[in-house]
């Protein structure tokens, strides 16, 4: 094993870029720590001519992907391109096929296709490696694949999307309204100028698939999951949730529950006590329990130039080594599919902020409300004397499809004056 | 690699029983993971009457742990023995010396036998793991080997004992002082009876020494660390830090400076916007400073029977699975030995306290000694009206020998009329 690991690049955006100036940077730590060199033989991207910052000059050049796959020169693809199907998915195809080693940071190919390509690479024996695609930086598919892994998980979770969190952290420290927040996000290049990606919880999704196959050891069931993005969390509501020792957060959950494997994404209030309330900007973090190890949290960039190649390259140095494990943990064929739990089965406490006139008795329509359907309330704040005054309630632990029912009936009363906003909380 | 990995145990303490139970409980998801089983087959402890919870009458058992070794139904020993010498490293050097496999949670045999072993271990290609040495059930020896392999770090730091950790969080809930919580803890089983071992920092610094060698790619140089333990933390000045923003945490700092590689242990008061300074209680955490990946933060339960015994039983996956890496992440041979920075030469931030007769003149006197040894005052409180008087102080980055200069100087001035206290910070 002292020939050198020769490499494909696929893509050359800011983590190619990334990628061809790490192997140069730290070529001889690599080395040393893979037991031969890791080097690039050919790159591919549809533009010449564009100056990435890097010399680019020395590696052979291939317009179309799937050359890197059949050029014999080629031992391990990197594949940068993105999307779920697509020139993505045909080049993953082509190398796994051809027992060559894949690695990628896309997230959408691996939430849509990811049980599919893991079987593919076993029957072709080749290395399917994708730590990039979750977290950035943060080496948690590692974690989760080998370093956990004599654990029974019984939660995996986190703040996966650095633009979200950027957004809201940004709205907490400035009180500012997220329509103003993300209109200086975009101008700072922290979010794209179509957003809804990011800020629908489209990409944070993407991200939890992968994580709750290797937790549950379950094939990826990306269409499961249940997705809210952040468009709705109004300045208001964290300014409340502060005053309740909360921070709104993005998360990303995936957890056992008594009716299945629940996978969902939303905003929700994390009380300050956990570490995870205390992630901001753009860092991510995953939160993983398990059964004997208790509560682990993980937390880092998680995107970027940087961390995305960090994750790329650490990658290439296991297969370089010759150290295998199988994409989701274990063998493709063993990957079970479980039950998968529905939304209204949900169990969790909530926050509810409800707009009501300022008339004696409306707090015990609302109250009657929520006892009909057994809801309990655990705190409640009114503030102010005017027309109309909000009214900010915790309620403890009840079920989903119960507590839509009483915010109806709650919506329906007249005395309530604007659309009740239910904010889910996560115990933890 | 179907035929089972056969393990003997020596030591069954509360770890020992730990892996007893993690095999048990979750054996068919650690085969799966695996690629074959991971079986007990001898175990090896001083009182065979012992109750540990766990039924052990499955398993053959060995007076002495060298038999283990060299039984030939043995492929690999998981050592739980303890100490830095003796029985343990006896054991070490009889495993790998026959080509087994050597899984430890011995941190003080690593810190002084460490490179060492290493050089047995690849000498007759057995496989030398220690997960469960540093911060129990965090996976943080494979991220610093594998996870992160691709980044020059700039520094590694954490918090590494929950024992201290415990002390200093319930001293800063309570303001009550050192002895008085320490005296608490051994009555709830969270420090030792004689708690000298975890309070003064070797425990630590035994911890620290396989961080730095892991980091920098250098054998472990356990005595040249800077150990302080605790027992100077007092109540009062971990309230003037929380009123300056910080919280005082034992830290384990490993970093390169223009000096060389710089080891320390000791009190430091740490930023509340850093999430190390939200690790409260037995938690521990590993900060990991790489070139491409930034910060990143692990957190985890540092100690006790399921979380030690999921990193040992992690590394079993890891041996089972054909997984192989070198013990400290490049060859041994490639340890390169690094010039070792002196305590004198470090460089940073300081907390002041002094105790002074309120009088004209003491502060423009204390001012004058700083601004001679060029240490520049950042803030300064006084607070009260009395015969003497605190002042606390902190100051911006200066040379060790410089403040220590300062200092006593200023303990040498009439108006101060206790020994000054100083705690260092770190930048973060």
């Amino acid at each position: 094993m002292t020939e050198t690991l020769r490499i494909g690049i696929a893509g050359l955006g800011t983590v190619g870029a990334g990628v061809v100036k790490l192997l140069a940077q730290n070529g001889d730590m690599i080395s040393a720590r893979a037991g031969r060199r890791i080097e690039i033989s050919a790159v591919s991207a549809r533009d010449r001519k564009k100056d990435r910052g890097v010399d680019l000059g020395r590696f052979r050049w291939f317009d179309d992907p799937i050359s890197l796959a059949t050029d014999p020169g080629v031992d391990a693809i990197v594949e940068l391109i993105g999307g779920a199907d697509g020139a993505a998915k045909a080049l993953a195809e082509a190398t796994l096929s051809r027992g060559k080693t894949f690695v990628t940071a896309n997230k959408a190919l691996l939430a849509h296709h990811g049980a599919q390509l893991a079987t593919l690479a076993e029957k072709s024996k080749s290395a399917f490696m994708f730590e990039a695609s979750v977290a950035g930086g943060i080496p948690i598919v590692k974690a989760l694949r080998e370093g956990l892994a004599a654990n029974r998980l019984s939660r995996v979770f986190g703040i996966l999307n650095g633009t979200c969190n950027y957004i809201l952290t940004k709205m907490e420290a400035t009180g500012r309204d997220f329509a103003d927040v993300l209109a200086e996000a975009q101008k700072l290049g922290y979010a794209e100028a179509d957003p809804a990606f990011d800020i629908d919880g489209i990409d944070t999704a993407h991200k939890l698939a992968v994580l709750t196959s290797l937790a549950f050891g379950m094939p990826v069931a990306f269409d499961a999951i249940h997705v809210e993005g952040i468009r709705r969390v109004a300045a208001v509501d964290i300014a409340y949730a502060a005053e309740l020792g909360h921070r709104i957060k993005l998360l990303a959950v995936a957890r056992r529950t008594p009716h299945g494997i629940e996978q969902r994404v939303h905003p929700a209030l994390v009380p300050l006590s956990h570490p995870i309330a205390h992630v901001d900007g753009v860092f991510n973090a995953v939160v993983a329990e398990g059964d004997f190890v208790g509560r682990t949290v993980f937390e880092g960039r998680g995107a970027g130039e940087g961390p995305t190649a960090s994750a790329v390259v650490a990658d290439l140095i296991d297969v370089a080594a010759g150290r295998r494990v199988p994409a989701f943990g274990v063998p493709a064929s063993s990957l079970a599919k479980q039950p998968l739990a529905p939304m209204d089965r949900h169990v969790g406490p909530y926050y509810l902020r409800l707009t009501v006139y300022d008339r004696p008795g409306v707090i015990a329509d609302i109250a009657a409300v929520l006892r009909d359907e057994a809801v309990s309330i655990e705190s409640l704040l009114q503030r102010g004397r005017a027309e109309t005054v909000p009214v900010v309630m915790l309620v403890h632990e009840t079920e989903e499809a119960r507590m839509r029912r009483a915010v109806e009936k709650i919506a329906a009363l007249k005395a309530v004056t604007e659309p009740p906003r239910v904010i889910r909380r996560e115990i933890l």
